[in-house]
C-alpha cells in the first residue's frame, strides 16, 4: 500500500504499518504534505505548515527505529502517524494565533504545548497549525483574518467551529489525527459537521499547559480522529496531569491515567442508555433527531425509550453563555479598550457585550452552573449515557447568518453549539460520533453528516468510547475521508 | 474542681475531668449556661440561647457514660464539653440569621449543620448561636440588629469579626470552644482581638454543608479554643468530607482526614520559619510588630532573621476585596434591590457598589489571584511557616470609625482584616496566636492582646498547630479567661 493510501486510513493502521516496516515515518508524513499541499487551497484548513520541522522528525524516528536500540521506538502508539493542531496550542518558534490578528504581534512560543510534547512521545510527528475562530469564540470558522475553513464534504459549507481546522482537516485526509478545544461545543460542533470522531474529555482531565486560554473554567482540550480506536489511542497518549518540571495547570486534576484502550471491545454490553428529549427534542431539525434515533435503534435493548429531561437545562446554558461572555471580554479587555478594530468583526460586538455585564450576573450563573450541575449528576444513578444530538442540523452554507430550527430562525455562529453547550459547561466527557444517510438530499447534492452526542458522569470516558466503538463496528458512525475531486471548486 | 472552675479551663481537661468521673456533662454544660447568664448581658456574644437543648443532650451523655456499655462514650475526645457556634451555622429548628434581620423571616434549619453535627458526635454539647457582623461582611461585630459584642477583656472596645461572638464566647469564659467562618480574616481578626487561638484551615478542607455562605470561593470555616491541644483536639474531630447522605459542600476536598493531635510535642524543632516584612510591616502599628518578635524570639534559631516579602501581596487582596464585594453583592441581590433598607447600615453602601461591579474586573480578579497563589507558594520550597502579624492593632473602640496605622488613617470595618486576607485568599492554613504584654498601657487602662498569624502551605495544618503549641509551651501564646469582674460595665 502506498504511503499516500496509507494516510486515508487511521491512526492504528498507520502506526501498525510504520512498526511493521510496511511504511516510514518519512513517507507518511511526506504524503500528509503532499495531500495539504494539494487539497488546502480549497479546503483552508491550515494556517501554518511545518514541512522542515516535520520531515526532520520523522528522519529520527525512522533513524531511532532502524538503529540496535530501536525496540521502544518500535512500540510507541503513534509511530510516525502525522497530526495537526489548532493554532491555539504552543509551537515553538510560531506566535500562538488563537484565530487573531492582534497575536501576529506576539513573540514566538518557546516550547511545544504539554500535549504536543505529548503526542510527539508517542511517536507521531506534528505537520501543522490549524485555523479557528478568532480566540475561540464562534462555531463556524469564519475566520476574516486567514479565510473561512471549508468542510471537506462540501466546499461551500462551514466546517463547524471553532476548531474547524481540526476537524475539516480529518475529514479531508490530511493528517488522521488533529487536536482542538472546546469551551461550549468547540470540538464536537466542527466533529459533527465534518463527520469525524471527537472527544472532549473531563473538565480537568488533561492539562492545559502551553495553550491559548478562552474561559478557564470551561476550556476543555481533546482529540479528533477518524475511528474510535485511534480516539481511545489517542486520548491515552494525552491523559495525565501535566509533568514535574513544566508549569501546573491549575485547572487539571492530579490524576492518576486510566488507559481506556483495552476496554472499547466491551462494546455498550450492560449500560443503561437513555435518550435526552425536551430542550434537546425541540432545538434539533430533522437530521439530528434522526441520527439520534439511528445510534439509539443500534444500540438496542440497553436504551430506554422513555425520553429523558435533563433538569434546569436552559438555566444551565444561559450560565455557560454569560461566563463564556464576560470571562473571554475580560481576558482580552485591555486590546478591547485599545484595538477593537483588530478584532474579528463577526465576534467583535460579543466581546464588546461581555466587557459590560454586571459581577453579579456571572456570580449568579455560576451558582446557576453548580446547581445544574448536581442535578444532572443524579440522573447518572439511573443511566450510564445519555443521548443527544450534537449540532442542531448538518452544516449550514459559509456566510448564512441565519438556520432555522424547528420553525425559529437562530443566528449560526453563536447557537451552533446550542446543544454541545449544556454539557461543557458541566464538565461532562463526551464523544461526538458522525452518523451518515439521514441528510434530506437534494438532487445532485452531496451527503452530508451530524454527530450525535455520547456522553458520561465525570471521569468516565472508558464508557462513551465504549459506545462510540461499539456504534462503528454496528456500522452505524463512521468518518470516510472527503473525495475533494479536483474539479470541485468552492463556490 | 467545681464545674465552674473547671469551666474556665481548656476543653482538654473538661473531657478528662468527665471522663475519669471527676465532672458530669450536666454539671459543666449548666455552669457555661449560668456563666452566659451571668456575663452576656455585658459582652452580648450570644444571640440565642439553647438551654433546654443542651442539658437534653448532656444529659443523654451522662446516661451514656453511666450505662453499661459506657465504654465507647467515655472515649469520645470532647465529652460533656460545651460549645457554641456563629450564627451562620445551621441549627435545627432556628432560622439561620447571619447576623441579619432579613433571614428572622427564613424557615428554621431542619438539621444542624455538619461540623455542629461532628462536634456532637465527639460528645461535646451545643450551648448557643454567636453574634456577627451582618452576613459576615465587616470586621467589628458592630451588629446593629443585635448590638455589639464587646471584647471581654475591655467591654468598651470591638471583639473583632466578623466571628466576633465566637471570639469574645471563648475570651469570656462562656464556652471553651466556638466554631466561626472567615472568608478574609472573620477567625483570625476576633481571635486576634479577644486573645484566643483560632484556626483558619486549608481551603477545602472542612465540609459547609449547612452554613450560610458569603463568598464561596473564600469561604472557611473553623474553631476557637483555649489551647493548642484544644485546636488540634477540635480540628481533628471536624476533619473530612461530608458524610455520604448529606449534601456535598462542592468546594471541599475529597480527602483523608490526617489527624494532628499527636503531631503537637514535635513542637517547632526542625522547621525553617520566616518572618513576613514589606507589606506586613508597614501596615502593622509597634504593638502588632512587638508581637511577631516576641513570637520569632522564641522559636529561636530556625528562624530565618532575613525580612520576606510575599510576592503580588497588594494585588492579591485587591483581588480578594473584588471578588468579596461582587460575589457577595450577587448573593444578596434580589434583597439589595427590593428591601435595601433592612440591610446592617454599615455595611449596606458596600454591599450596593458590589452589584454594580464590572464582571471584567472580578474575571480578572480571579486571575491575578491565582498567579499571586503560584507566587506564594514557590516561597514553601524555602520556608515551612510564615509569620505576620493578625491585625494592624489592638482592639479599637467600639464605634470607632477609623483608626491609625503607621501614620495612615484607615476605616476600621473594611480594614482591621488587611493583614489576613492574603492569605485565606490563596487558602493557606492559618493559626492566630493570641500574644499578650506588648500593649502600650495607659495607667488604669486593661493590657490588650494582639495576635500573630502562623501560616504553612495548603493541607500543613499539622505544623502550623505544632508551632502554636510550642509558642504556648514557651508562654509566648496564651489565652486567659477575661476576669469580667461584675462591677465592670460598658462606657
Amino acid at each position: 500500500m502506498s504511503a499516500a493510501d496509507l494516510l486515508l486510513r487511521d491512526a492504528t493502521a498507520m502506526a501498525e504499518a510504520v512498526r511493521a516496516g510496511a511504511a516510514s515515518a518519512t513517507a507518511l508524513v511526506q504524503a500528509s504534505l503532499e495531500r495539504v499541499d494539494a487539497t488546502d487551497g480549497r479546503v483552508n484548513a491550515f494556517t501554518a505548515v511545518l514541512g522542515e520541522r516535520a520531515l526532520r522528525r520523522a528522519a529520527q524516528v525512522d533513524a531511532s527505529l532502524a538503529s540496535t536500540n530501536g525496540a521502544r521506538t518500535r512500540e510507541l502508539p503513534l509511530l510516525g502517524v502525522p497530526f495537526a493542531v489548532k493554532n491555539l496550542f504552543d509551537i515553538a518558534g510560531l506566535p500562538t494565533l488563537a484565530g487573531s490578528k492582534i497575536e501576529r504581534q506576539t513573540a514566538p512560543a518557546r516550547a511545544d504545548a504539554a500535549l504536543v510534547r505529548r503526542l510527539e512521545r508517542a511517536g507521531a510527528v506534528l505537520v501543522g497549525a490549524l485555523n479557528m475562530d478568532e480566540y475561540a469564540y464562534g462555531f463556524t470558522t469564519e475566520n476574516s483574518h486567514e479565510g473561512p475553513t471549508r468542510n471537506p464534504h462540501d466546499l461551500r459549507r462551514i466546517a463547524g467551529g471553532s476548531s474547524g481546522g481540526s476537524g475539516a482537516a480529518v475529514a479531508a485526509g490530511q493528517v488522521p489525527l488533529a487536536l482542538g478545544s472546546d469551551t461550549n461545543g468547540s470540538i464536537r460542533v466542527p466533529a459533527s459537521l465534518c463527520g469525524v470522531f471527537g472527544l472532549k474529555p473531563t473538565f480537568g482531565r488533561l492539562p492545559r499547559t502551553g495553550s491559548f486560554p478562552f474561559v478557564s473554567s470551561l476550556d476543555h482540550l481533546g482529540p479528533f480522529a477518524r475511528s474510535a480506536r485511534d480516539l481511545a489511542l489517542v486520548y491515552d497518549a494525552l491523559q495525565g496531569p501535566e509533568d514535574a518540571g513544566h508549569p501546573h495547570d491549575p485547572g487539571c486534576a492530579q490524576r492518576a491515567v486510566e488507559p481506556v484502550s483495552g476496554v472499547l471491545a466491551q462494546g455498550a454490553r450492560g449500560l443503561r442508555i437513555g435518550v435526552l428529549g425536551g430542550y434537546f427534542h425541540q432545538r434539533a431539525g430533522a437530521q439530528a433527531l434522526a441520527a439520534v434515533d439511528l445510534v439509539a435503534d443500534a444500540l438496542g435493548s440497553g436504551v430506554s425509550r422513555a425520553s429523558v429531561e435533563l433538569p434546569l437545562v436552559e438555566a444551565g446554558r444561559a450560565a455557560a453563555f454569560l461566563i463564556t461572555n464576560a470571562e473571554g471580554a475580560a481576558l482580552h479587555l485591555d486590546d478591547l479598550r485599545r484595538r477593537a478594530h483588530d478584532f474579528e468583526p463577526l465576534s467583535r460586538d460579543r466581546f464588546l457585550a461581555g466587557a459590560l455585564l454586571p459581577a453579579a450576573w456571572v456570580a449568579r450563573a455560576q451558582r446557576v452552573r453548580r446547581v445544574y450541575a448536581e442535578a444532572v449528576a443524579r440522573l447518572f444513578a439511573r443511566y450510564d449515557i445519555l443521548l443527544a444530538p450534537a449540532t442542531p442540523s448538518a452544516a449550514t452554507p459559509i456566510g448564512a447568518e441565519s438556520f432555522e430550527v424547528n420553525g425559529h430562525v437562530l443566528p449560526v455562529r453563536p447557537n451552533m453549539g446550542l446543544l454541545t453547550q449544556p454539557f461543557s459547561c458541566i464538565g461532562l466527557p463526551v464523544c461526538a460520533v458522525p452518523v451518515w444517510g439521514t441528510h434530506a438530499n437534494q438532487p445532485n447534492q452531496p451527503d452530508l453528516p451530524v454527530g450525535v452526542q455520547v456522553i458520561a458522569a465525570p471521569w468516565r470516558e472508558d464508557l462513551v468510547l465504549r459506545v462510540a466503538a461499539a456504534l462503528e463496528a454496528a456500522g452505524v458512525a463512521h468518518a470516510p475521508v472527503a473525495a475533494l475531486s479536483s474539479e470541485e471548486t468552492p463556490a
